[in-house]
């Protein structure tokens, strides 16, 4: 079957261009200026639309497991929930198994959770939960066989790494063609702080952000780049940053040649500490928490300035009900996370194309192509090259609509940003050449999506493609 | 008479205080918590509201004849709606007089205009057209006997000076005892795009901004700070600033030690160049121009880690309507400037403050101390000690209010802020002890207001009082 | 007994003055020019000499027992190199006492050590070596009571302390009002690097450096402010600065106001990485190593603008002979450590004031000043106002020689810094009062410095004295 | 005829590699490891040394009329002293012509002073000495036809041009693809600090570097940055950069993305404003000038951290004895200028390599690769692959030796490097093919050197071959 993206302004990482794109199967056949073609191909008429590569969620987490809650959010509601907000690919963060457990044994979990319920393409990042000879044996057939070219480290939480074992992780994950990727945040300074917090019989919500300040973030930061930097230079991937003192770190290090990149979410860009203060603050319970409104500034400075690499959700649900249940007298009980999945494309749209901070391809780069380069999806997807597969996003930059959860597709009860009113959503998205979303009704179905056998880590300096 | 403002908090750039003040005549009597007074006393309730030294705007032109057109505020309208927005002191730059003119001829003009008009306290910068030995000379009067401690120079416009004058200028003013505040813009790099678009026939507003990028800004500022630097490390006061990239060069100066201050106004950290696209895109001409929305992060984050040290208004106000006549065909004959003296302190209190990016005492140091320190009102304003003047302004935090032309004070016929909703309002402002406006309605007089003969410029460092 | 230093130049830290200084007995008595004194005042004749305040050396380690090996110098040896150097006062880190022992154990050891011995006056330094309550409540009383208000904290070594119990010392010596000063390097990757170095067989001196690069040093920095700022913003001093990168972090938390200090040493500033490839590298053993040459150039850029707060000199002597029996074969069982306590004062001043990068008041500041305000001794010392003890250095700025070991007063058979040649020499050293060097050569006696009782910390923000 | 270059280690910009280098004819033949040949060719054995591009030295004046003096060096004895230092290409700077002269009138008199003369290869960078319409249009044959794709711009001396005249030769430079490069400092700035010197009789040459301080430079780097970026990003190259500030707005620059290079000299990485003050200091008169000795170490920051692009000596002979007759009463009498074309390359080797501040890569790329790429030379020059001119520079890195003046091959009558002691030092330099120099001593001969036709502007981003 064949479809043409007729009209559109093609926008990819390198710029702007007036073409259609001819969609033969699954993947880009053609693109060009003024593409003919006979009835037996499908016309969409984009003019006045973006045609964008469909977005790639780099963080989510579906179907995991924390410990003292599940998120509700499974493989199914999560991707529908992609796919209306104009993302063609999700990379999951797998959560913990049980101790001592082997790589292999939370991949084939995950590869339970995700099949025949995926509506989008999907990958998984690896966990590491502990180093021993046996795990780090195990990586190198996580990524030559597996196509997990990526692993997660804590900095915090149950299966915090010692800085040895960070060092043991990160060498030996460069060497067999492995992004590391850091979740940084300083288990004992938390610990200290809610403590102290306890103490003091200060539970309420907004003792979740004074518990985990942003100097138990940029800590864990600075200390994960200068140990991927004492590792042989191995190349790291910071998720979720949500301050400026961080970015600062990462920005030295950059400016010193060394390979490190940077994901931040909407919920950074956009929510700050005072939503801890509503009535309803639990609900935005996540960690690292919302920071001071200042830091958003630093962040959008970040974002223009090419400092932060992508954006990305930590897409991760528990309804606001189940917070009250479990934490209305404790913060600290509240499970983690937020939903975002379906929103962060139009969030980032209105907030940084409409308002003018950055271009629309850089737009693109933000969400689809450097996330597409740094996960080993690139060219195949994050690109609008023939060849590639035909994951796209149409988007609608003058359209003005407001967020309400009760239009969305995950399985939350509430959205953070209800009531958002954004300009530019997207109005149809293509995996594989299939429409799976339309003017943000969910046209696809579970168990299209397809495992996504990701290549080894190699880095792409160049923007374009 | 004596008042005391009871049970509120007081807030200078120190910090905030569970403190009441009372008041006798014009100036602050005491302030301590508890203060007990007798039944002859005015007792004013402040309780849940900020009570902070009155706002001090060093960036009106009111009366100023442009050449092609006359502000339509004149020194009563100005600082009646000064008033109302919580501003009890304003310093106007002088308008350019006759060709030659000694710099006592504007200042005799000025005061002409304000006398027997002024609701609020005022003085005035005395402006630079040409330099001469009688200039040169002149100024040390100015200083110690006009009580006009600080001057402005333009790098465009009519009277701009080349940088041999700046350099005397600079050399001579530092030595008198006088601040030098300058407009920062390249007038060649103006004339040249400005020629090339009138080439290309691009008249519409969009044009006014790309006429003059931020680096026209930038150039000058980074001119100007080394100029001042070669003139002995003259004193230097940059107004105006729109953008990120001068501020850079400001934080460089600033870091080496060097004497150079900067302001920003409320339509550089609200409003960006997206609005010279709309329809009434003519509303927003002045200069600097608006800039693109990355521009605002920048100088927001300036805001909060303290590189910049005032935000003042530049208020000066040509109708709309005049605007369509002069300049519907032609950016370049619209008169430069908005209105916004009466809305400075809301506004910044609103998006800063109740935002989160700043504190109330850094809002108060922004808007008031810092203003007085430079220019040579502190400590008789700015502060909320003993002796100094009674001028107050009594902030709601809470209090939700949108902006809306018809409730304002000025002579214009529309605000560049129509609609912004905004948290937090002065309910009452005193002017050495007066009561001048509250709630938003003017209670003072025209003819209240007096000159006040600022001091020599000396540099204050401490932040404190 | 009265003496006047009469025709130098004063130099402290606000700058430099032709004034003579009065001395009598211990103290300073007047600062003046042209002071007067009839025939029974001794006269000094400065004339073309700099007058400045002894030099105070917040970083030695007399005596000290490292586990393999015991410093050879002791408080007598140290403090007659001292005074020879220009140094009239040093504060010593202690080393460690046994497992477990209490701070006042450790402290009572050092006073026998120093009792009777030293020729300069002295402090020390607290050391903790593991935190529990007893120690947490030894503290209040150190500072208090034994005039010791400043503490030290290890990131690597036998007693390391880890995050929580760093936050815990931090916490609470800022309560009792002490400095915690911190030896910043990464445990765990110094020990995975020399680990995987000794499995390739590599023992030469050079690999000493390699096995903790500089970012084992940028790692702790970060670590260790971040931990400051949560712990309720503890002041922190960041002893042995060797390169750039943790200057930068340093730089970062100094602009956002935080209360971090820095000292480098002159090895830092002087030696780099190559002298490990020296047939004789083994002389240059010590931790932080030595840097590549680039990390110079940013130390004296930070000598320069004022982001390196002191210089001290970590002054530890083992000879080179015992290097050699110890570590022939093995850089890692080489004891660390460098001598220099003599030659501080000289180097700085050629390579820093005879060569043009700092003035002689910025000298003083990082000698002497900015020790005192920092270690609770000023304004007895560190300054030249009447009242202060009578501590001073006479510079001959012209005067040009080669540092020769043949001519030092330690008891080290090497000088790192042989025949570096000098311009700038003490030629008179005063310690209250007392001429106890002279031309280079000791005039003091063993017993006559006194122990200081420092007082709490306290900021001092003012150059100035 | 062939040679090969056996058992060195070749250096280029991306590396050090274990090659031998086949030379046929003028050019490299073939580039392996353990090529073999036949008795036919002769080898030169280059065990033990680096075999690197020759140097490119893209900043001389040979031959210069500087109006009040001509410089005493012309092609002959400026190349050849160029190739006994290892310089293989120079790239003059034309001097100006009569007023109101053709880009071409300049052209054609270099050509006669180089023809039959240069002993290595030699381009000419043009030079604009005021602009108009004929002016502009003949930019463009002069990159097209003649070769000469960079001129240069002055912001002092006799032909300054002023901001106009600037952004219409920048933005026409840009369109006809050539390389503005430009002197830039403060004309007006200079000359009202010299006119208050001259009026405190202030006439030494210290004074020299006293009427023309740092700012003055950065001011004007500041301006032409800005000046580039309006006009349409047209690329900027700043001459020989002095010191630090200007360095940090440069920085600022390329951060942004903008096309902007830098240059420094020898002179200032090694001599600093003391030397003003020496008997001879008339020796060291240029422009800019020395600087305070803090600048010497950000500029060292700066060639290691590659923000600094090439090195160049702005080589420019006026003998002692008549700078001594001209200016022994007054500074600004004396024609400005060093010589130093023969010692680049050991005095950056020597201070940059065998210190350790930078790679023998690095070292490559600062003297003869990006020189190439930017001045249109590349890759026929600056690179070591088959193809490219036969340029070689052998060095034996650990040759030490003294820089005397007798030794020299410059029409100089003393160097300003007199008795520095250099590590590392050319012993063998081929200008395509031919052997020019031999250690030390010159062994080509005039008029082999040949005119290099220079390609327009293309911005090269990698660094590689």
């Amino acid at each position: 079957m064949k479809r043409l993206i007729k009209g559109g302004t093609l926008v990819d990482a390198t710029g702007e261009y007036q073409q259609d794109l001819l969609i033969q199967g699954e993947h880009i056949a053609q693109r060009a200026a003024g593409i003919v073609v006979d009835d037996t191909v499908e016309v969409i008429d984009a003019t006045g639309l973006y045609v964008m590569p469909g977005g790639i969620d780099v963080h989510t987490h579906f179907n995991i497991d924390v410990g003292i809650a599940r998120s509700c959010d499974d493989f199914f509601s999560g991707t529908r929930a992609a796919a209306c907000g104009g993302t063609t690919t999700i990379v999951d963060h797998m959560g913990f198994g049980p101790q001592g457990c082997s790589l292999h044994h939370q991949l084939a979990t995950y590869h339970r959770y995700a099949e025949g319920q995926a509506a989008v393409d999907y990958g998984f990042h690896g966990v590491i939960q502990h180093i021993d000879d046996e795990i780090l044996t195990e990586m190198a057939a996580m990524v030559s066989e597996e196509g997990i070219s990526s692993f997660k480290l804590y900095l915090t939480y149950q299966y915090k790494l010692d800085d040895g074992d960070i060092l043991r992780a990160l060498s030996r994950l460069r060497e067999v063609g492995a992004l590391t990727t850091v979740h940084p945040e300083n288990d004992a300074a938390i610990a200290w702080r809610r403590a102290e917090l306890h103490r003091q019989g200060k539970t309420a919500p907004i003792y979740h952000a004074l518990s985990r300040p942003l100097e138990c973030e940029a800590e864990a930061i600075a200390r994960t780049i200068n140990l991927a930097r004492l590792a042989d230079n191995a190349p790291l991937y910071i998720v979720h940053l949500s301050h400026g003192l961080g970015l600062d770190y990462i920005r030295l290090a950059k400016r010193s040649g060394q390979k490190v990149w940077v994901e931040t979410c909407p919920q950074y860009l956009l929510l700050d500490i005072n939503h801890y203060l509503r009535a309803d603050g639990l609900k935005y319970i996540l960690s690292p928490p919302l920071r001071p409104h200042a830091e958003l500034d630093k962040l959008w400075v970040g974002i223009a300035d090419g400092s932060i690499d992508t954006v990305a959700t930590d897409h991760c649900t528990f309804p606001y009900r189940l917070r009250q249940q479990m934490a209305q007298q404790d913060f600290s009980r509240c499970p983690n996370g937020l939903p975002g999945v379906e929103n962060r494309m139009t969030l980032l749209f209105s907030h940084g194309v409409a308002s003018g901070r950055i271009s629309p391809s850089r737009f693109v780069e933000l969400t689809s192509t450097r996330p597409a380069q740094l996960f080993g999806l690139w060219p195949q997807k994050g690109c609008l090259e023939p060849g590639a597969d035909a994951d796209l996003v149409l988007f609608e930059p003058q359209l003005q609509q407001t967020i309400q959860h009760q239009h969305l597709h995950d399985n939350a009860d509430y959205s953070p940003y209800e009531g958002f009113s954004c300009q530019g959503w997207p109005v149809l998205t293509l995996c594989r050449g299939e429409i799976v979303a339309k003017q943000g009704h969910f046209t696809g179905r579970a168990g299209y999506g397809r495992f996504i056998h990701r290549r080894p880590f190699v880095e792409i300096k160049d923007k374009g493609e």
